[in-house]
């Protein structure tokens, strides 16, 4: 079947992934796990969609406080809204967490799941990212469609562990990469059940419910999978706790690591990236038994065909 | 293919069941539902199996301070460990929350979650219920077996949300009900991710993370599946928000409510059982929609044939 991973080089990378698949899934093999056990993990911003020059979540914010200032005026007058809109980085980081709260629970609070749905929908319908020109949903990676689904054709469940917004990856994640609702785990805020005009309805809270990134990434794989991945599937060191909880397991195990090399056909960043560093995953991959993954020498395509 | 449904009598309650189960899979019918959109939720303890005289958590609880006491006998000298093993219910009742609290920390925390999986698997492999002289994990409702086996052959996916502890379930729901770990929804604690000796594995912390009942129900539904779900069986007011939740939903919906009633094969009861009561569900079950089942009338068997 790894004749279907056709944006995929021949190369190391590709016969690790392709030879690992072949005794996990050969019955009767000392390898062999049952496809109950078969949980494949990955990341979401910067491992299956481009995550520059800041993650898609963020574009989203900055277009729902504008939509919210059109019809509000005097919100753009006030902080932390004056910033983000003047794109102040300075003034954005002196307000701190209490400002990037405030900016979420304006644009992700105070509707129903199924109405921020909607609008999440309506959203990913007409944005376009500003250097690639695509639609976001487009700008998703060729290859790591091609893998989800030569992992699900290979007996795998394949899950989104990403610390972007559980509810905004729900509202793609189904088309575009053949993940369904229910095996996205992301960053997600409280839900509180409400009878609204007799009709029963999830309103989605201010409050933080859970930050899924680093060590919470496997304590959430804990909580809605029950499961040791098989697995995982990264691109900084905000992965490194679901790899290395990945690797932990008995019998054979897989994990990746997507190094973003190629300035020509994407944007080439790993340490010095603020908003999500590589440098830990990328120094002690050899240590750790993490498989690094060259956007440059092993892909060759990164986007969908347009 | 409702004739897989042999321990259900012919009756309102499985036509409801198989009229439902034709409508939203009729390719091209009006009440048409793609398979994505299938998703069954069950309570566990009362729906799917039996949760007389006390849940079977309970059972574990006590099976469990029983074996820590045996390590360590001074520490049966001790509130709110005493109390219980006296079977001590006014002591119980006077310790409140806190005492409950330290039973659960003593018994379910500080341990991985792998190590958990043993100590329930162990039990559940010893352990049998005291009126029914069979193991727990065959005190499930045969009817429901079927039923849940019924759904996944007509395209629906299903899972148990249920006040139960998640890790306890995820350690006999696989065998016993053909449902995998990952749809399974409960009560839970806090997981920590630790280095234990450089291995990574997820530790179950004494402090809770959720107590799945009520509406906490579908503010988990929320969580772990993100879609308002087709069909829900329950059998005590801790499940209405639930139901109520599922049949506010657009198209055709299902809720159905196990009423205990049959004292000679099983226990008769409702409103008076204290740890989970069955009161405005039944008394208002017409008026909200949710279609009751009488063990007595519907079910030609209870259990599974020993």
């Amino acid at each position: 079947m790894s004749a279907e991973l056709s944006s995929w080089n021949t190369g190391a990378a590709k016969s690790t992934i392709t030879d690992f698949v072949a005794r996990v899934t050969l019955e009767g093999g000392p390898d062999f796990v049952r496809p109950a056990e078969r949980i494949a993990v990955f990341d979401n911003d910067g491992t299956l969609w481009c995550e520059q020059p800041y993650q898609v979540q963020v574009f989203f914010l900055i277009d729902r406080v504008r939509e919210l200032v059109a019809n509000d005026p005097p919100l753009g007058e006030h902080q932390p809204f004056k910033a983000l809109l003047e794109h102040d980085l300075p003034a954005l980081h002196a307000l701190g967490k209490k400002g990037l709260h405030e900016l979420f629970a304006a644009t992700h609070a105070g509707m129903s799941t199924e109405e921020f749905d909607v609008i999440a929908t309506r959203w990913f319908g007409g944005a376009r990212h500003p250097k690639f020109g695509r639609p976001f949903t487009r700008c998703i990676y060729q290859p790591q469609v091609e893998l989800l689904e030569f992992l699900r054709a290979s007996g795998f469940k394949t899950f989104i562990v990403s610390g972007g917004g559980i509810e905004l990856m729900r509202a793609f994640a189904e088309d575009a990469y053949g993940i369904p609702r229910e095996r996205v785990i992301g960053s997600s805020a409280k839900l509180h059940f409400e009878l609204r005009n007799d009709r029963a309805v999830l309103m989605k809270q201010g409050e933080l419910n859970s930050f899924d990134d680093r060590d919470v990434k496997p304590e959430n794989i804990g909580l809605h999978i029950g499961r040791r991945p098989l697995l995982a599937f990264g691109n900084s060191d905000g992965d490194l706790a679901m790899m290395r909880y990945t690797l932990a397991g008995p019998g054979a195990r897989l994990a990746l690591l997507i190094h973003h090399d190629d300035a020509e056909r994407e944007v080439a960043y790993d340490r010095e990236f603020k908003l999500s560093p590589l440098v830990e995953a990328l120094d002690k991959a050899g240590e750790y038994g993490i498989t690094v993954v060259s956007m440059k020498r092993d892909w060759n395509a990164v986007f969908p065909e347009s």
